[in-house]
C-alpha cells in the first residue's frame, strides 16, 4: 500500500540515518565504475577520476533537466523529485545516474539546514553532503583566495602590472552567510599592511572559480580558463588576468582532487553524482559538466536539475552549459506544487490547506510560462511534475492538467517524498515516452552569440522573462560598452536575478506584464566564458537570519549529527 | 654503502612520487588499527576514527619529543630528523608510530613549498599532506568563520548579549598569507550590512579554534571547550562567550570528522599521525592531543615535534599540552645542524661551506641554552642530533659533541635526509637507551598554575629565554588586570614571540644576555585554556614575499604536481 505524506512523521535527518545504503564501492561497481578510477572518503562517498571519460569511450545516455516554477515560501521539491525521478527510473528498469550540486554552508547555516532531497528522496550520507563532503568548495575558496593574496601582494611589492586599486575587481571569498563582509575596506594599519582599497567578500558559491570549475572539462581547460580570469584593471582600462599573475598553476593544484565527480546514492541505491554548486541567482546554477558528462557516460538516462526556477536556472542550463559544452537534454520536467501555485496567484501561506481554485487559476500562469519557454523558445519536450501535497485536491489538480493539455503538455502526479522512487512511477512512464528518439531533439536558443551584449540581454528579458524592455543603469551602461570594446561582446550571458520572480522584483508573483528588467552592473566571468549581468537588488553574499539554522545544529559523543533537514 | 647527501640530486617531491608506498589499509593493519575504526580518504590516507581510544584499552608506548635549536635560515630539518628517527626506530625493532602537525597552506604558498619532512624522511604523500589533505584546516576554518558571522549577526538583529562593537574579540580567518587582511573595516555601505566596525583576519593556524581542535580528548571536551570561547566584551567588561551565541553545536558538528587523527605513512612505510598545525610562534604549536595519544596506543614508541626552537615549541609542548592533557615524554631530541649553529655564531650564509670554528663556537651558546633548559629546567633526558651535511668538518662536529658533553648529553650524528631510517641508526639507539626507564622521568614546569599571569610571563622570559626581566606596555598590564579579575588568572601562558631568537628581537641570534622582553597584549584563549602573551612585533598573519613559491607551483594534465619541494 503506498506510503502517503501524512503517514510519515519523521524528519529527513533521521530517515536519512536509519538507511539502509549499500558501500559505496558496490554501488560504484553497480554503476559500472571501474575499481582503479575510484577513490573512496570513508565508506559512504567517493570521487571518480575524470580519466574514466578519456580512458574509455561511452555510448552517452539520455539527459533528463528537472527545473520548477519560481519557488515560493510553500515549497516546490525540485531536489526530491529529481532524486525522485530517478529512483522511478531506475526501478522501471532504465540504468539511471542522477548529477546535483553540492550544498553551500551558507544556506544550510541560515535557512535551509539543507539541500538533499527530502523524505523518501534523498542523496546520502545527507549530514556529510551537507557540511563539507569531499571538501571541493573549501578547495574553491582556497584557490579563490590564493589569488586575492597574489593580487594585493603583487600592489604591495612593486605593482609591476600596475594595477589601478580602484579597479580590483577580484573579491575574496568565504562560503557562509556573513553580510558584514559585503563591503570592507582591506590594507589599513600602514605601510606593513599594503595599499588601503575598498572591497569586499563574495559567499563561495557565487564566485567566477566556481563557475570555471563547474565548466572545465579537464585540467589543462581548467587551468586555461583560471588564467583567462579578468581580475582587475590598469588605469587605462586594460584588463589584468590570473595568468600574468603566475596564479594557475598554483590554484589548478588546490584544484585538481575537487574536479573529480563526488560519487553517492540515494536512499534506494541509485548511484549519484554531487559535484560543483554555483548559485542559480547570481551565477549559472548546475552541477559540473564533469558530473553531468559521467552520468552521461554510466547511465542510460542521466537526470539533472538546474537551480530556481526555469528562468534563471534553466535558461542558463540551456543558454551556457548546453552551449559551451555541447550536452543536449532530451526532455524536461518542470516541477510545481498545487501550493505553490496558490501562493503564486495570491494565495496567503496558512490557508494553503483548504481548496482555492480561484488562487490557483490565477496563479497558473507562472507554471505555463515555463512550460512555453522550455517548449516554444528551446523547442524541448516537456512533463509537468506535481509534488504532491495530501491537501491536494483532485479538482485542483485537474485544473492544472487541463491548462497544461492546452499546451501539449502532460501532468504526472509525484509522490516520491512519501513513496520514494515507487512514487514517481507515473512522472517516469511520461519521461521515458518523451525520450523515445535516440537522438536528443535540436535545441534552440534564447539569443544568439553574434548579437551585441545588450541584445542578448533583452533576448531574455523579453523572451523568457516576458518584460516590455530593459533600462541599462549608466554605470552599466558604461562597463557593456567596455566589455564589447575589450572583444567580450561574443561571449553568452549569466542573468543574476531574484528567483522569486519572473521580474527582478521579489514581490511580484505569477507571470507578470507591463515591466521593464533594470540592470545594475555587469561584469565579464572570462574564464568562466560569461558576461554576468546583475538585476533589481541581488546580492552576491547573503546574510544570516534573525535566527539561524546553526543555532539548532549539534553533534552528539559518537559523532552523530542532528539539526540537519 | 651508505647514501650521501651530495649523491642526492632528486627534490623531495621527485622523490616522495618515486616512492613504492604500502596501501593505507596494510599500514594501519600493521599498525593494528581495526578495520572498523579506519576510514580511508583514497588509498594512501586515511582517519582513524577516536573510538578506538575508548573502546581499546592499550598500554601507552614512550614518547620521544624532538624539538631543535632557534632556527635560521640555514635550515634545521626538525621534520626530517623526527620521521627519520621513526624510521630508525622502527628499523631497530621497535614498534613506532610518528605523530606530526598538518602543515597551512600560507607557508606552503609563500616561502618553503612543503612541511612533510625531505629528502629520504618523508611522510607521504607529501602533495595532499602540503595542500587540504583531508580537509581539517578548512572545516576549523569554517567553524571559525561560522563563529564570526554569528557574532556580527547577532549585533545586526539586535545585540541581545550587549557586545560593545569595539570590544569583539573573535577574528575571522583564512589558512593564506594574506596581509592586507590584517587591519580592516567591516560592515561598511549601510544598515543592511550591519554596524561597521574595525577587524581583522588570523592565519587559521593562529586561531583559538585549532588551539581547541588540538587539545580536545573527545567531541564532549570539544564542545565545552568550544563554548568556554571569548568572543567579546560588553561596555562593562563583561566577556561574551560562543556558547552564550549558541554557536558551539554547529562549530562541533563542522569539526566532528576533522577530530579524527589523519593516518599517512613515511616512504619506509612506518605509521605517521598528520593532525592539527597550530604555529608555534603565536599558538601552542604541536599536532592534536588526540594524534599523540593514539600514537601512543599503538606504538612502542612514539616521535613527535614540537615547532620552531625549544624556547617556544618545546616549552608550550611541556607547560601546555603535557600538563593539561598528562602525557609525559621518556626523552628529548634537540635537532641542530653545524651550519645553523654557524650562524647562530655570526657566520655569513655564504660561507657556510667552510670550516669555521670560531663561529661555531660563538654560536654554541644556543645549543646548549637549549639543552640546559630541557634538562635543567624540565628535568627531562635528552640527546642533541647533528643533521649531518657534506660540508660540515669531523673537527666541527667534535666540538659540538665535546660542549654537550660538559653538560651530560650525548651527540648523535644523523643522515636520515640521505639515507633515510638507516642514518638515523645512532639517533635511535641513544633515544632507546634514554627511554630505558618502564615510566616516563618526573617532569617539572617552568611556572606552577597558581602563580599570577605576570609572575609565570617572567618564569619563561627569565628561566628559558634568560632575559633580565619582562616589560608590559600599557595595554598589556591593563589587559592582565582585566584577566585576573575574571578569573583566568589560573591559566597557563602561551608565548606568541619570534622563533628565530630567545629575545622577542629576531636579529638577536645566539644566546643573548642583558635584554628585556616587552608584551604587547594579552588575550585569554579560554576555550584552549592558556592566556596568549604577544612579544615584540609579532603578527598574526603572516604575508606574502615578493616571489610567492604560489607562482611556481603546477599540476599537469595527470594530477601530476610540481614545485612543492
Amino acid at each position: 500500500m503506498p506510503r502517503r505524506r501524512s503517514d510519515v512523521t519523521k524528519s529527513d535527518i533521521e530517515i536519512a540515518q536509519e538507511a539502509q545504503t549499500l558501500p559505496i564501492a558496490e554501488v560504484a561497481k553497480r554503476a559500472g565504475v571501474p575499481d582503479a578510477y575510484l577513490e573512496q572518503y570513508g565508506t559512504r562517498k567517493a570521487k571518480v577520476d575524470y580519466n574514466l571519460l578519456r580512458d574509455h569511450a561511452h555510448k552517452p545516455g539520455k539527459l533528463v533537466l528537472v527545473t520548477a516554477i519560481n519557488p515560493t515560501p510553500a515549497g516546490e521539491g525540485k531536489t526530491t523529485t529529481t532524486v525522485g525521478l530517478g529512483d522511478a527510473l531506475a526501478r522501471a528498469g532504465k540504468k539511471t545516474v542522477i548529477a546535483l550540486r553540492e550544498p553551500s554552508l551558507g544556506p544550510v547555516f541560515g535557512i535551509k539546514g539543507g539541500a538533499a532531497g527530502g523524505g523518501y528522496a534523498q542523496v546520502v550520507p545527507m549530514e556529510d553532503i551537507n557540511l563539507h563532503f569531499t571538501g571541493d568548495f573549501h578547495a574553491i575558496s582556497a584557490a579563490n583566495n590564493l589569488l586575492a593574496a597574489l593580487i594585493d601582494n603583487h600592489i604591495h611589492q612593486g605593482n609591476a602590472l600596475g594595477f589601478d586599486v580602484r579597479k580590483v575587481s577580484w573579491k575574496r571569498v568565504v562560503d557562509m552567510n556573513d553580510r558584514a563582509l559585503r563591503d570592507i575596506v582591506v590594507g589599513l594599519g600602514g605601510k606593513v599592511n599594503g595599499f588601503p582599497r575598498q572591497d569586499g567578500f563574495d559567499i563561495t558559491v557565487a564566485s567566477e572559480v566556481m563557475a570555471v570549475f563547474c565548466l572545465a572539462t579537464d585540467i589543462n581547460d581548467l587551468k586555461e580558463r583560471l588564467a583567462r580570469m579578468v581580475v582587475g584593471y590598469t588605469a587605462a582600462d586594460e584588463p589584468i588576468t590570473a595568468g600574468q599573475l603566475k596564479a594557475e598553476g598554483a590554484m589548478c593544484a588546490l584544484l585538481k582532487d575537487a574536479l573529480k565527480p563526488n560519487l553517492v546514492q540515494t536512499l534506494e541505491g541509485t548511484p549519484a553524482f554531487v559535484h560543483g554548486g554555483p548559485f542559480a541567482n547570481i551565477a549559472h546554477g548546475c552541477n559540473s559538466i564533469m558530473a553531468t558528462r559521467m552520468a552521461l557516460a554510466l547511465g542510460d538516462y542521466a537526470v539533472t536539475e538546474a537551480g530556481f526556477g526555469a528562468d534563471l536556472g534553466a535558461e542558463k542550463f540551456l543558454d551556457i552549459k548546453c552551449r559551451l559544452t555541447g550536452v543536449r537534454p532530451h526532455a524536461v520536467v518542470v516541477v510545481a506544487t498545487v501550493r505553490a501555485l496558490k501562493m503564486h496567484g495570491g494565495a496567503d501561506k496558512a490557508s494553503l490547506g483548504q481548496e482555492d481554485l480561484a488562487a490557483l487559476e490565477a496563479g497558473l500562469p507562472n507554471l505555463l510560462q515555463h512550460v512555453e519557454n522550455v517548449t516554444g523558445v528551446f523547442g524541448l519536450p516537456c512533463v509537468v511534475a506535481i509534488n504532491r501535497f495530501p491537501t491536494d485536491t483532485d479538482a485542483e489538480v485537474a485544473l492544472i492538467a487541463e491548462r497544461c493539455r492546452e499546451l501539449g503538455v502532460n501532468v504526472a502526479l509525484s509522490n516520491v517524498w512519501a513513496e520514494g522512487g515507487a512514487g514517481g512511477a507515473a512522472l517516469a512512464a511520461e519521461v521515458i515516452r518523451l525520450c523515445e528518439g535516440e537522438d536528443a531533439p535540436e535545441l534552440s536558443f534564447s539569443y544568439e552569440l553574434d548579437q551585441p551584449l545588450r541584445q542578448k540581454i533583452e533576448a531574455v528579458a523579453k523572451r523568457i522573462y516576458r518584460a516590455d524592455g530593459v533600462t541599462f543603469e549608466a554605470r552599466a551602461a558604461k562597463e557593456l560598452d567596455k566589455l564589447e570594446q575589450l572583444g567580450f561582446g561574443h561571449l553568452p550571458i549569466c542573468m543574476a536575478k531574484t528567483p522569486a520572480s519572473f521580474t527582478d522584483d521579489a514581490s511580484r508573483v505569477g507571470a507578470p506584464r507591463g515591466f521593464s528588467v533594470t540592470v545594475r552592473d555587469v561584469r565579464v566571468s572570462a574564464g568562466a566564458g560569461f558576461v554576468v549581468v546583475l538585476t533589481g537588488s541581488i546580492m552576491t553574499m547573503p546574510g544570516l537570519g534573525k535566527s539561524p539554522a546553526a543555532e539548532r545544529i549539534d553533534v552528539d559523543e559518537t559523532g552523530r549529527i542532528s539539526g540537519l533537514f
